[in-house]
């Protein structure tokens, strides 16, 4: 599992849509609140590899981008543990 | 906004890997109990269209085939509305 409070600190941006506590800003975006980690990690991958367009993927993609892997799953970690 | 119920009988499908009480199966599967209807909708027509792939998209994108516009608005309302 990730690090919840060294993906706070990455997690910064990601609030910026998906809401400081996970619950999105606007309702064409996802809620992060209590999500699996595992499935977080994945989509982050799918963005940053450019497997997954469509939708925001425009938006997303570049966000993935900057991640390193043990980025994603500590954003990934921090999301999932919010209840 | 769609039609719940009429949404409860297309996810019977959907169940089966994101539970019926919209707690994923797996956790490399998302929740999607109280997830926002339209983030939904605009994720099964990527995998409709096939702009989303990545991940489990091998196994999304038959499923969304299936679907309707109409379907895609009722199983996401359905999902939505679960506390």
């Amino acid at each position: 599992a990730g690090d919840a409070e060294a993906g706070k600190a990455k997690a910064a941006v990601c609030a910026a849509c998906h809401g400081a506590d996970g619950v999105a800003m606007i309702p064409g975006y996802p809620n992060l609140k209590g999500q699996n980690e595992q499935y977080l990690v994945s989509a982050l991958k799918a963005y940053k590899n450019k497997e997954r367009n469509g939708g925001m993927a425009a938006v997303m993609q570049p966000q993935a981008a900057m991640l390193s892997d043990t980025d994603m799953v500590n954003v990934a970690a921090y999301f999932s543990q919010m209840k």
